[in-house]
């Protein structure tokens, strides 16, 4: 059996904390040896990947300790605990089961009586059915024309996750001829978002995927109501553009309402279900299931890597507890995810809330205080853009700011162009390198404005081409990364009580049941 | 002639800083006294606008020490020299005028023998007949047809400004009939970003508008080139689809590979030009040039009261000044920026280059290293998406991080549905609402999982709509206190050296003049 303990009551952890050790990036990157370290300082990822953490603020002691604190704490065994289906998700007493949905790492896992694995599946299948049906013209809007677009409502984890796939693959399938249907997406209970959606959407030929794991989601009932309202004004019938995805005990389950249902279940948290049916229908649907299956497959590739036993073959691991080294060793408050890609422009704000939301927390998985610091905040933006935005306090800021940024060799599309003796891939390649030695080795200066005092430390995933494969290995890093951080700080890292207060505070609002500031502050809105 | 000080000389900070106050939220928003609170810790803005500060830390006596220290550190006097047009920006040694692109605060500004907003206002003008030109039909693509689609190409402050306002009022144009030309932006040099855009862009009735101050940004130039190959390939001439933002001495300027050039001078900073021709053509072409004139008007209202001395009748001076609070005092790191608007999407992101490349800066104005905190880490996403994704940290999390709300009344478009009893809308500012006091106050619980400790500050911006004029009072204030806090940390706000070395290592990168740990980056990229 796991035990599971506070991080500051390891043996492991308290040696390290005593140590202290701060690495001097410039030393250690300086020379032959800097060349060296990039070349050893790196660990292969699933589908060509590899994780680099040369410019990281480690070295071969900090590693070792590392290792032994990941397994004092057994990192791996908590891994394997959940993949097997132990209720991990001791908050709502609950299995966290969104691996399953990629692949199997141990054993068959039953739950309610189901195999699990074998659920997911059928999900995946009906989908691709049902999809398959949508792309042949055989499911068409009661004038018998093809749908187009496919619009997602969600909110949260329904929208982040499947809104930055989307966005990653949605040049690559273009480039590949496998762009079957835009997607679009309305998330927000500003009546604006819905509005200019639908404003500049064929409602025609759309097809809308609802979901909601409850069925119950206020936001997105709301926007339900709202595209229902848009449909029937158009003369046409909500039930004929509408899927659901959902809860299989949810009200918006075998409901006439809608063409079809495909489900999920309590064992999926919203910001894990980007690979589960969540993400599955508006994927499949804008790029055929076999590109969503290829997307499944990158991540059941790179998930496996997380069942290392060695630090140095699982680079979720190793990257979550380096974390853990500068949130709480190094005390660094905030990490930037840096992609050099475009693609990937809402890739960090999904990784906010998958990481902010898991990991934001004060009490340890048995609801008692720790006395050490958790979650840090997450942010980021593509590079080259945040080059010439936020950069400058990254480089010359008061505070240290750990990075993470992501690059690839190639581009998606294959058009590109020559100035200056080269492409703007190699431009952009060549921006990513020049960033992690500026950030680590700084510069001096006699003009102390133009002094970088460097010791910023970055790692940096390397990738060929950001396909669905790629992209798979990518998001199942960073969801294990996150889950062994969970670990490490001995969080339940699956529940979000967090916002619950703000939802019965809005209820009671729009109830008038307030007083004092809230009513004050309601009066301003004219509520 | 004012004195530039280190904030931690000042009597009236280091009183501040002894006293150390902790305001509890709780305490003071509870009852009818938190509701007088409510109504009195509110201070008007331009155009309607309100800042209410009841939910940040703050009390009669810490305000009377904010304001000997605003007395002190002569923050209103510096305002008035930077408006009256004094070298404030020490390091490149140019005056700050983007205040003059919306109005005149003090008496005439001339620099280089003109009247610099007699310059401004030539450019506007010109901007204006052009772009009215354009949407008559007078001026066309070769073939005499109309221009649909205007494009920007620009990095930093030449996209995130305008492409923030473009998206915060292209709704507002919609539902008024005054979108005369929808807006795509090109920023990254990623190929992908200009592939993706062109590859959904009808070029032959584009207009682009080349943004570089200098002529020289090599992403910009990049996308440039990208841009005229794909119109060559459409067999479409360049330059009856280009048009150039630069400066009059640059080789963009009087050239005939642009059907127009108009001008920005080395008195306006990139991330502070939205109000300038930077922003200007864009959002002229978009919208009209009347609602660019709104949105001018709004900013310069706004502007007048940064001049006023009293912290309580100057908005952003008093927010500037609570974040100075927070952040030296309080120790708190990052600030988040929270609009509950949909059309408010890009705003943070615009705001985090403003920031975080205005004040992130570790030497004062003379070059010399301060001891203390300057700016802080900013970023956001709108509510109430926020709510279900990073939330749970802010609410639970270990760091406290202040937040900045923003929220309006009502909508852009008069769409919206009832349901459960309210409008769309009523449910987004009750939302709003409903955060201020579940972050302030907080909730006791027996379960520490469901316990909120609360005293997590927060301020907001009400507004009645999101109107250009409101826009560019939200935007005048936000630069605004920016400036202000870059005064009391006695930082020159408006350079950015830290951006140059990754610059100098991407070109060495680029020309193989490389070794050692670059070189060995460089080769895992093949460049």
């Amino acid at each position: 059996m796991v035990a599971w303990k506070n991080m500051d009551t390891l043996k492991a952890y308290q040696a390290m904390a005593e140590k202290k050790t701060d690495v001097n990036l410039k030393e250690v990157l300086s020379g032959d040896a800097g060349a060296e370290r990039v070349a050893k300082y790196c660990v292969p990822m699933a589908e060509g990947l590899a994780y680099n953490f040369a410019a990281k603020k480690v070295d071969d002691g900090i590693l070792e300790d590392l290792a032994a604190f990941a397994k004092e704490a057994q990192l791996t065994e908590k891994f394997a605990e959940l993949a097997g289906g132990a209720v991990i998700n001791t908050g709502e007493n609950r299995l966290v089961l969104h691996h399953l949905t990629r692949g199997q790492l141990c054993g068959p896992v039953v739950a309610d009586g189901t195999d699990k694995r074998a659920f997911y599946e059928t999900q995946q299948k009906n989908i691709a059915e049902f999809t398959k049906k949508v792309h042949a013209g055989e499911i068409t809007n009661a004038a018998g024309e093809k749908f187009t677009t496919v619009v997602q409502i969600g909110i949260g984890g329904s929208d982040l996750g499947p809104r930055a796939v989307y966005l990653a693959l949605e040049n690559w399938a273009r480039a590949n001829g496998t762009l079957k249907m835009e997607a679009r997406f309305i998330s927000n209970v500003d009546p604006d978002d819905a509005a200019a959606v639908l404003n500049t959407t064929d409602v025609a030929h759309a097809i809308f995927v609802l979901v909601s794991k409850s069925g119950t989601t206020l936001e997105t009932l709301t926007n339900e109501s709202f595209v229902k309202d848009a449909l029937e004004k158009a003369g046409l019938d909500p039930s004929r553009h509408m899927i659901a995805v959902t809860s299989e005990t949810s009200p918006l389950a075998k409901n006439s309402g809608y063409l079809a249902a495909f489900f999920m279940d309590d064992y999926i948290g919203g910001r894990y279900s980007s690979t589960s049916a969540v993400g599955g229908a508006v994927l499949s649907l804008a790029f055929g299931p076999e590109v969503f299956a290829a997307f499944l497959e990158g991540a059941a590739a790179e998930d496996k890597l997380a069942m290392n036993e060695n630090l140095l073959e699982n680079p979720a691991m190793l990257d979550a507890l380096i974390g853990v080294y500068e949130r709480n060793i190094l005390g660094y408050g905030s990490t930037a995810v840096l992609p050099y890609s475009q693609a990937l422009s809402r890739f960090p704000a999904h990784l906010q809330q998958a990481d902010m939301e898991s990991n934001g927390k004060s009490v340890n998985r048995f609801g008692e205080p720790v006395s050490y610091r958790t979650g840090p905040l997450l942010f980021g933006e593509p590079g080259t853009n945040g080059q010439h935005s936020f950069y400058q306090l990254l480089h010359q800021g008061t505070d240290i700011i750990p990075l993470q940024f992501v690059g690839f060799k190639e581009s998606q599309f294959d058009k590109d162009v020559v100035i200056q003796g080269s492409t703007s891939q190699k431009k952009l390649c060549a921006n990513v390198v020049a960033q992690i030695i500026a950030f680590a080795c700084g510069k001096d200066d006699e003009n102390n404005n133009k002094y970088f005092a460097g010791g910023r430390p970055s790692s940096i995933i390397i990738g060929k081409k950001l396909t669905p494969q790629a992209l798979g290995a990518l998001l199942s890093h960073f969801e294990n990364k996150i889950m062994f951080q969970g670990f490490a700080w001995n969080l339940n890292s699956f529940d979000q009580e967090g916002v619950q207060l703000g939802k019965v505070l809005a209820k009671r609002v729009l109830a008038h049941e307030t007083d004092g500031a809230l009513k004050a502050f309601s009066d301003l809105f004219e509520i």
